[in-house]
């Protein structure tokens, strides 16, 4: 199979560039012309010839103009004639919107797997690749048209927890129920002790920490949630660890978005030491700050493709 | 609208016939032949005038027999030309082969999926309804070719438990992590406390209870768990509730499988008062016990088609 | 058939309370909650009960958040359960770029129009009203799933016209020769004579009007097109009109799009008399100017509803 | 090309192991692991690494449980990334059902190929091969998105008539009006007579013979059935042809299904002297008896392999 | 349901006509425009206003330019926005072509079940309604974009059987063994004996008569077959039913189609005595001889759309 | 990727050779039978093993049988096991009637696009290849089932104008408004003066020239048009090119469909001096006079498939 040729959406540059440094010499990267015009729309032309040539796009549903831009460029491969197409989605947007719980709810991760199963297909097929979604469900809302694939993060994960302790034993917890059964597993494998908590939403934003299961006392807490939006269960979390008597705590995060001032929040809390996130979502690569550390998911993205065959 | 015509699988004739009582005169009985040949094949023929009308078809995808059943009385409702097709499933087989937890694993439920997606359509479409999934994702793995209806039995589990409290306070209670929020947002809509247990899993099926988070000391604990299997998970919570000092413990559950000689080990341990279920699933129908109590489903089922137009 | 209920995006909420007038009592409003995140993401909940109703839903594709809005709630709709879906798009964007000119251009249009065509189906089908499209190709490029409607706008731009003109002689214009047959067809059928110009774009948008093909001279122009997005090839026009001695210059378009100040800088050509637009685009109706006059398109979508039978 | 790991399901676990040993020693046998739940659920994890390799998938849909198991697998090899798909099935279950007789009959011919038409679609594509289909428009029942093959026997059954014969001469004999074409067939292309019987249906199973059309007096009939399920068929034309003088009768089978005690049944008739089927249905395995030869369809199956470029 | 407009291919236009007599006043018949060119192409315009009305289409893939029109037209009938379509073709072409007896045959039934498969839906469904056809299976080759009807006409050749018996004895016979199970059926129903002719096909058209299985002296054959194309089979047939002794020899045929010469061939042999046969095909109108009587398939058409509720 | 294998239809029997002779020794060239019946089908059988392999397929839809011969080569194609199918039509029939003007109007254009796309895939995808479009549009009615190419004819076109002009200045002109756009491209492209002439529709096909915009006087005038069929429009151009003084009149077309009687109408007009068409239509093969000269599109066709790497 020949090399493939790597494009990114505007905002995903960054990893696109990391992956192909990671990547080698071999992969080829992908030339695209953008413009803006003032009344909203958006000129893309992709100029490389990839005609018969599988295709690597990196992109994030991050936001409207994110989520089109992919699939702008996505049908643009296709219909330029691409051999296959393989979807790169670091962070998978809406994946916390994947269920209607209230009658009338529109389920925005069923609506973006239907986006991308609309594509048209390349002469061998299509491809979506996404990372630590929030929930596994969402690698079966995608139809038959386009072939979905979950990786992992844990082995990231781990590396990062055994790195943060630095052989010291410690705790790893999680931020609420919902993930209670992933961080089990995790703390399984680490050998370790798991702890959580439980918060009651009152109301809206609301919550509060009823219980925590396990002893936290004098020892290092490490915190995994895969996503930090606002930071608001993080905190909480954090606090109910700390009042436990966590002597330390950190934090791993795969996808850290940071949204509004939910950074500046997190540091002035002065609750946390250090944070790890991965490089899946740009809000994170705009932050420089000591407390946290960026680690790339470059390595994980292409043990996949050297596992197809596609090796970099 | 003319009146839905109602079929059943083999073993769904029972709730067939409940149904039917509980819609009144109006909606009609279906006839349909059956025969099993030695070489494992059957045949069915669909005997009653469809032709333009809307179906209601009643099943499950409780074993492979039954599946495959629903699945050629469905084609064949498409194939003799109804108008439109509700197929009903109580009990949705495979709900917790929803994802897959190791590589390679065959995500059966996806596969069910996939199976009633591909029935060709009926010209005004076609419906499938179902109650209680034990992952709320599964709605959303059907492709656009059918409408997939997700009915939530909570009202049927709120007036049981309030039957079961006889005005007396309780807590409502989980069998382990997975169904922690379900438990929580129950019981806050009930005004009463949550408990939940968190289980190691050692290897296979051991496991090992590491925490009750509420207090349940003296206390009528209520377990709802959305299906009991082999009641393994439920004896073991109910034995931790236990020896926290619950002093009668009750439960409530969905869908009531008890496969295997799970039934008899369960009233055998001594440890609940009182079990009702709905009558989602054949198996539970064919228990007569006072332990149990069986609920019907029809009303949750008819307050569909009344919402739809398709009264009874 | 049952009335329908309406909906529409956030920025044709203004077309949706002028068609309801129009409509008159039996239309029902939709109730939409919305909700936007820091980090991007939109929450949207339709809180009228629509299961088994007609439902028309207005918006445009105007911009990133505008189109994805429309196709959430639209796949929103599906998935409460509508008995048919019309999707009314008063200004399809990306109608200019419908075609690659060059090597590796991404075709919007048909993009759009895969988006759209992804749609899953309600029981009775879901349906796509445009209105004076820029290339009447568009319409084909929805595959089988979605049924799309050309509404032409043509009686509105004829009495408008006609009102301009107040019974005087006149000449109907193009900016463009790619009109040219559009004006060539209206002409006939108003019994005037045609003006056409060409341009010969020399470099990116440097253009140069090359000839006139009809006699202007002491004439009334009235300038047809489908849309005004920078004003440029107006402007361009009107200014050889003007010097080729046209009396008086008006302007009918159908959308008004007026992008970034080219509002501003045609007033202050000073070149033209009247405007007139439909109010297809929310970026015309926040034009408050002498210049420009603004008439609906209600009546033209509604008479195509009563045509159906859905009627007002 | 890549070589193919070939994967059975457990009741044609036998058909690998025989198609394995012809193909030799290239071909990579797939590992899966498989557990049956009380509750009537099925576990199976594809335990080989077949991402972007081709994939050989044998098995029947001989009962409920083999169809399924062969869906479920099969839709396992598309979701673990194989590069393509061959699902081989020897005996297509359910292919009598191939039409509907009386009104309201489900055809269950054209639902097994509806299922196997809803499989997502592998890279370069899923095919399925069939041998000796009952009906020949089988082949054209399946869709687009899977390219179906019928592989004739006849090969296999002219040089078992010919074995049989052992250079006598023979005459070729149907055992009803359904097959006389086939039948007549390959009489002409043996060069041999060709005799038929014709049966008149009474009520249900209960038929008579009416004619014989060809002259077997002291003549060695070989009668060939593309399947043998329940022998009455068989039986009736055997004594019928016995009756009218014939010295030897033999037969010849592409699929020997032999349900229920049929085998013993032709057996104590004395009437055949030698029965050969192939391998094609696991129940003909089961069959130890020097009145039954069985013969491979693996080079039949390795032939067509071979033609397209995936040799053994 | 609102009463249906009805169309026709040219040729099918007498179709039309008959069946607007049968149905009464209430159908509206449909108009269209009609123009050939030079080059090939034909113009078709649809006149009526169709819009969520229920249509019904006439047409036969007799031949290419009759293929295409009627594809033709029933695309416009989408476009157009038809609520629901119902294609009739009473004689559905290439119906012997069905399967691919040599390597490398184009099954052309098959490509045109595609044809029709491709349409995109109306509203309310698109439906095929087909007459005796050749060979049942053709009726699953569509997919479930369509939904086929077989219509027989069994009730129609009983009719004509009684009406050329005028009460005397008969004989059912068939021209090939192709047909041996229709005609013993149909023979079983009237309670008459079955006959058969066994011809062996030596080289491309040449066949030879080996055998007849029933007693036909001196008495009257009525031989059915579903088409008579050149009349060769039926000669050979007739032939040797009169060499057999029989005394009279009658003809019933669905479909007429008497390609070439065959109608005087078949006058001139001097063999029937009697021919009916349906106006399923225009060329059987074009005839006109005494020896031919044609009956109308209108009431067969008309009681199916009775049946579904479209009654005329 | 091994070499492929090339079909024609009957009618484009010639450019398969003048391909295959461009192409070289390596492309293998594909074998038919065809027999035409007296009852209007055809039978087609492909006789070489394309299995696994490219295959490139040449026709046009030029009228209905071709058209048929066309869908239906390419069916067998898929049917027989082709792993890729590259369908190259020189010349899109009906590409003038690619939308409707009036209602009611079918819409041929989009439908033979859904002929092609209804083709089932083979292994690595479907391809239609076509030639200067009369309208660009088309390419995208097709859906995403095949991967449509748009060739682009003009540097054939523009190394005729230089042939034809042999040094000396020339305009270049159109025979209508409609490409306009188009001819002014290729004057700029060719840096020469670009004329129009703007032609007013009075009732059918009569037309009333109303204006040039160039100045021709004395100077050579090369008209371009996409095709010619009737030749009306190019006579009316060129009697107005002459009228205003051109010099001398020569004529460039990519199809050269001359329909009826329409080349003899031209050379007897003596207006023209040469017609340069390509051999895109098999009618313009037919005509021998020294007024036309014909270049072949094989060198266009075949840098087509050089670029995708499947070199001659």
């Amino acid at each position: 199979m020949s090399q493939p040729i790597v494009f990114s959406t505007q905002r995903y540059q960054y990893l696109k560039e990391d992956l192909m440094q990671h990547a080698g010499l071999q992969w080829e990267s992908g030339l695209i012309s953008i413009r803006d015009f003032p009344d909203g729309e958006h000129y893309h032309r992709i100029r490389s010839d990839i005609r018969n040539k599988p295709v690597i796009l990196l992109g994030g549903t991050i936001d409207d103009q994110e989520t089109l831009e992919l699939f702008d460029l996505a049908n643009g491969v296709v219909q330029c004639g691409a051999s296959s197409l393989y979807i790169v989605i670091p962070f998978f947007g809406y994946s916390t919107m994947e269920r209607a719980v209230k009658q009338g709810e529109i389920v925005k991760a069923k609506n973006r797997a239907i986006l991308f199963s609309a594509l048209p297909q390349t002469s061998q097929g299509n491809n979506i690749i996404m990372i630590d979604l929030h929930a596994d469900g969402i690698s079966y809302y995608f139809d038959g048209n386009i072939r979905p694939v979950h990786l992992y993060g844990k082995s990231i994960v781990e590396r990062a927890a055994l790195e943060l302790a630095g052989g010291e034993p410690f705790v790893l917890a999680s931020t609420d129920a919902g993930r209670a059964k992933w961080v089990e597993s995790l703390a399984n494998d680490l050998h370790v002790p798991a702890a959580f908590v439980y918060k009651r939403r009152i109301s809206g934003d609301e919550t509060h920490i009823t219980a925590i299961s396990a002893d936290v006392k004098d020892k290092m807490v490490i915190i995994y949630d895969d996503m930090i939006r606002t930071g608001g269960s993080l905190l909480h979390a954090a606090n109910a660890y700390k009042q436990s008597g966590a002597r330390e705590i950190n934090v791993i995060t795969t996808h850290g978005l940071f949204s509004g001032g939910s950074f500046a929040k997190i540091r002035n809390s002065g609750l946390i030491k250090q944070i790890i996130c991965t490089n899946s979502h740009p809000s994170a690569l705009a932050i420089h700050d000591p407390l946290l550390r960026i680690i790339s998911v470059s390595d994980l993205i292409l043990s996949y493709f050297r596992d197809i065959g596609l090796h970099g």
